[in-house]
Formats: C-alpha cells, sequence, structure tokens
C-alpha cells in the first residue's frame, strides 16, 4: 500500500524549471557549456525539484543498510558474516571510512539494521547529548536472507518489509530537513546478490556483473560466478517483476535501498547513489517506477563490473571514478561536493549584465 | 637566484612515511586497496610530508594568476581582452564560479595581477573588514605579452620576473598557513600560449595540444591551430631552457603559476593542479625541477585535449573528469574534498585492532 502510494506519487522532470536553468546558464559570467556535466546535472536537479534555481542540496544525510546473507555459506567472501555486526558498532563509534567523509562532509549518518545475523555490539553508540553523533535504526525483517542457492532469499512479504523501511527511512530524513540523501550499505557477501539482481535487471551475462568484491582470490571468484549463474537458473526472476526479484535472489538492505531511492523520488529530493549494491537496487527502483531514475545522481563509478553494467542501463554518468570498492556510502560522500558545487553555481554567480562582463 | 635556491630545495618523496602509509593502510577497518586511488594519493602525501599521517592539508589557498596575451590580435578567441579586467573585478567581488565553489570548500582566493592589458576595476575590492573577502596582488611585469607570433612573448628576464612573483606567492601562502595551494587562472587568449608550450615541452603535435577553449568555432579554431604551428616554428622553443619556453611562446600567467608549483614543492606543500593552464605551467615547473611532479596533484581532465597529453607526460591520473572548461581554479577546487579526504582516512579511521572488527 504505501509502496503504491510512493510510485504512484513519482513524477518525470519540470521542463519547465530545466528550461529555467539552462535560460540562466546561458547569462552566468562563464563560456557556455564551460562547466561540463555540472550544467546538465544542475538543469536535472532544477526540473527535479520543479524550481530554478533549485534548492541547495544540504544537509546531507547517508543512510546505510546492514544486512546478512544465507548465500554466504557457499563461501564467497573470505569475511566472517560476523564482520557486518562489527561493523556497525565502528559506524556507531565513529571509526569507519564512512564516518571520516561525513564529517567531512557535514552529513549525518543513520545505520539501519534491516537483517542483521548476529548480534550487534551494545553499548557502542554515542549517547544523546551529541545529535550528530551516528544512530542506529532497529527495523530487522529476519536475521540475514536464505541461501539463494536453494531457495528464494526473502518471502515477498518480507521483500515488502524491507522495501517499506526505506521508504520510511526517506521519509523521515526528509522531514527532519535533509535535501539529498546518500546510500550506503553493509553486509558481508552482499555483492553477490547485487550481481544477480544486476543480471536480472539488465539481461547481463554474469561474467559481467560478478566482482571480486572485497577481494577475492581466482577459486573464490570462480565459485561466486556459479553461484550467480545458479541462481538466475533456479528462479529465472522476471524484471517486471521488481518485488518477485528481490525476494528471490535480492537481500535485505538492497530491498530498503530500492525503497530510500522511491521514497527519495517521490519526495522530489536527489539521491547520490554509492557503489554496485546501490545501483543494484537503483535497477529495482527503475523497474518499480521508471521515473524514479530522475531523482539518482550516480556518485562514482565503482571498480566492480557489475556497476558499469547497471549505470549503463540505468543512463547515468557517474561524478567520481577513482577504482573505490569499499561501499558504506564513502563513494557517494566524496560526489557530495560536486553535486553542492552544481547547484550552488546557479545560486551565487553573477550574470555578465550585473557583473558588467562583455560577453564574446 | 630565488628560482634556483628554490629548485635546489626540491627532494624526492620520502621512501620511509610513503612505507608507513602503506601499512597503515593495511591495518583500517576496510578491504585492503578498496579505496582505489585515494589510498595511492595519501601514500604520495605522506611521502611529500615525510610523515605518516600527513598533515591533513588545509586551510586552501587559491591563487589565480591573470595576464593578457600580444597573440589574442591574432583573433584567437571571441572575448575581447577587456574581460580579463573585469573578470577581476568579478573575482573581487566574489560573483564567479570560483568564488561559489572556493566559499563550499573553504578555500581563499588571492588574484594576482601579473599582467593584465587593461585597467583593473576600482572599488570592487572588499574592505579589510572582511579577511576572506579575495584579495588583489599587484605584481604586474607587464601590460601584456608581446604576439608570439611576431617575435618573444617576454623577454628572460620578464619571464623569470613571473616565476618568482610564483614563488613568492607560494612562500606568503604557505607562510601564512595554507596546507594546500590550487591553481587558477584568468587570461583572454590563455589557452593558445598553453598549447604552445605542451607541444614545446611534450613534442605532441599541435592538433592534440590545441583545443577550443571558451568556445571557438571551425574558422577561429583553425586559425589558432596555425597560430600554435607558427609559433613553434618561428621559435623552436627548447624544453631543456623552461625559462627560455616561457619567454618565447608563454604567457606572464602561464610563467607565474610554474613558479607557484615549485615554491610548493620547495615547502614540500602539494599543489593541486586545475586545467590546462595549469598543466602547460606544471611541465615548464617538471622541467625545473624534476621531483616538482612529486608536489602535483591532477584536480581535474580539462575538457581542452592538450591538458591529457600533459596529464600523460607528467604521468599524473586527474582526480575529477566532468568535461570542465572554465579554468580559474574551478576544476581544483571540485577535487579539493577528495585529497582532503585522501589524507583524512590516515588520521580518522580505527584499525581491525581498535575497533574489534575481525580480519578475513
Amino acid at each position: 500500500m504505501m509502496l503504491e502510494t510512493t510510485m504512484s506519487a513519482i513524477r518525470p522532470l519540470d521542463e519547465t524549471a530545466m528550461a529555467a536553468a539552462r535560460e540562466l546558464h546561458g547569462r552566468l559570467t562563464k563560456p557556455a557549456g564551460s562547466l561540463g556535466l555540472l550544467e546538465d546535472l544542475s538543469v536535472r536537479l532544477a526540473g527535479l525539484a520543479g524550481a530554478c534555481p533549485p534548492p541547495i542540496p544540504e544537509p546531507a544525510a547517508v543512510a546505510i543498510f546492514a544486512g546478512d546473507h544465507g548465500v554466504h555459506a557457499q563461501g564467497v567472501s573470505p569475511w566472517p558474516q560476523e564482520v557486518t555486526a562489527q561493523m556497525i558498532g565502528n559506524f556507531l563509534a565513529g571509526g569507519a571510512v564512512v564516518n571520516a567523509f561525513a564529517r567531512q562532509a557535514g552529513a549525518s549518518v543513520t545505520v539501519v539494521d534491516v537483517g542483521v545475523a548476529t548480534p550487534l555490539p551494545v553499548g557502542e553508540a554515542s549517547g544523546p547529548a551529541d545529535p550528530s553523533a551516528p544512530r542506529l535504526v532497529a527495523a530487522s525483517v529476519r536475521r540475514g536472507t536464505r541461501d539463494l542457492t536453494v531457495t528464494a532469499a526473502l518471502t515477498r512479504d518480507e521483500a515488502l518489509a524491507a522495501v517499506q523501511t526505506g521508504i520510511r527511512v526517506a521519509d523521515e530524513l526528509i522531514d527532519a530537513g535533509a535535501g539529498i540523501l546518500l546510500t550506503g550499505d553493509m553486509g558481508i557477501g552482499n555483492t553477490t546478490p547485487a550481481a544477480v539482481l544486476i543480471a536480472a535487471f539488465t539481461g547481463a551475462d554474469p561474467l559481467d556483473t560478478t566482482g571480486r568484491g572485497t577481494g577475492i582470490d581466482d577459486p573464490t571468484y570462480a565459485r561466486k560466478v556459479a553461484v550467480v549463474r545458479a541462481a538466475l537458473a533456479r528462479h529465472t526472476p522476471d524484471p517486471a517483476d521488481p518485488l518477485g526479484v528481490l525476494a528471490a535472489v535480492g537481500g535485505l538492505e538492497h530491498a530498503a535501498l530500492a525503497g530510500l531511492i522511491l521514497g527519495a523520488a517521490a519526495r522530489r529530493t536527489p539521491v547520490l547513489l554509492d557503489g554496485v549494491i546501490a545501483v543494484s537496487a537503483a535497477l529495482a527502483a527503475a523497474a518499480f517506477a521508471p521515473d524514479a531514475v530522475a531523482a539518482m545522481v550516480a556518485g562514482h563509478r565503482s571498480a566492480e563490473p557489475g556497476a558499469t553494467v547497471a549505470l549503463r542501463h540505468l543512463g547515468l554518468d557517474p561524478l567520481i571514478d577513482l577504482g573505490l570498492r569499499l561501499g558504506e556510502g564513502t563513494g557517494a560522500l566524496l560526489a557530495l561536493p560536486v553535486v553542492t558545487g552544481a547547484v550552488r553555481v546557479l545560486h551565487d554567480v553573477a550574470t555578465f549584465d550585473s557583473a558588467g562582463v562583455a560577453e564574446k
């Protein structure tokens, strides 16, 4: 129900606001087109907001969805499953890379447990005295997915619950004032369902959607590709049924991220995508509501090959391309100043007329 | 004399500090190598500083060197020469894109007149009440270069004076506390000498080093390539004599930027390069002192083709690649948070041990 309401609230870009932004760009004190992709981005954000200039996208809020994966039992990752919970402790204590980048960017960090398998560390969260400290939201649907090589990872109801959690988190963050949402994720093994999702939604071969995740050796990589191929053969996911795809071969954090993206799009708020987990979820969001792509900004090109396949399918150009493959929201945070800068130009820069600068 | 002192102060990277940074990266709570090029960058900055972690590169200072060009008479740009002075007024009033990006990044802006041809606007600068306002440094060597298609653009003494101005500005900014310098430039027609410099230092063909600058039509572009070719034929600049190259075919802002880069390198302070003007000056700096490359960080890949030729010659990978071709320091400013973030990781991120996170 909430999913349908959200989907129906998602609208195409506002052409009038986009035309106004293009016209304004032509009057600002810089050669026409000299800001390259930043100009296109700012025009699109005007279209998303339905206003020129669109609001400066701040403050920024990172939402890290964390979950575990039954497919971990197939040996697709060299890391123990407990690391998912341990890293949540690290996020809440402010010690991870995402925290360092978020502090630098002035972004808040919200960690959402949508399905961690092992007990969360206790007593690690900062007290209520510091409202800027990372926050934990308990929204576990189940303690990790089932093994998608054996059965569906989730029931449709479980997948829907995770999607609705993502929508709810988007609404809460935007209600609290966020001007842009950034996707984050944590889940040992979660590049395997991402590779299956990307193959399912784009039709690409598993060899092109499967990467080495956090860094795996050749035998593990071969096993991972075989697992992705087997999952597709067993479930034959139908891209026209995104909830069914998420249930069969997805993860709880992937489903929740799809919800977050839909929630942002319904509120006409930009959502800055991180890496391969985010773009696999973005494919699901686009399958639910094609116009949701209008709200998506690709933060970076992950080193994971599936990310490039997904970005091409979505028609998105990433802002940063530095070989990152960490997740957590780190690539999105690095791209945030580019997005803010692109919009700020439409607010702050003088026109030829007002500055007394001659035109060519 | 000051140039020679500066050149002799430039040293190779400190291998001990780089090894310490690599070792530290291996203990931080992230998969090894998962920050891609940011890890390489942070290791290099440790080597530059001779310390691990290296200092966080802040505050940042943008130095915009402005000059005019005798070659403007050959019709290589559609903009009137007065725009150089008018844009200085815009910088000092805070209305340009560089100002918008500098405010966002918390960077100071210093405009240095090293050779503007037309009168500067007066009464535009903010009063002394605001120490964060853009500052104008009067250091004019001459009112624009000579036409390099007819004669040498500068005498050796004039080129040397501009280089020394750049060194002096670097010293002053670093003495005032800057942790990183960003290159900026303003000069109608200045992509033409940049194209000649890049051809002279790399041996590349003018067709590969000449671009459309602020946006020129086909006949203007053909004329511009012919001008670059004629300048090379007339002056046969010797890349082993960088001062001679700058004098024959350079610009005052190009020479000053070479000095700024050398000055930063001598002080073991990173210098974040903007676009094609900056990288043409960086080639001159590297010809003066090859180890100066250690201090250079390529902010972005300008849409000007010569920038890519120069970056390849210098062995530098740009951090941002968004089709910008504005100059002013805008591309460097967009890349600044990436540089700061790369270093911040070495300061802020917890180790596996301290965070209680299991390793694979």
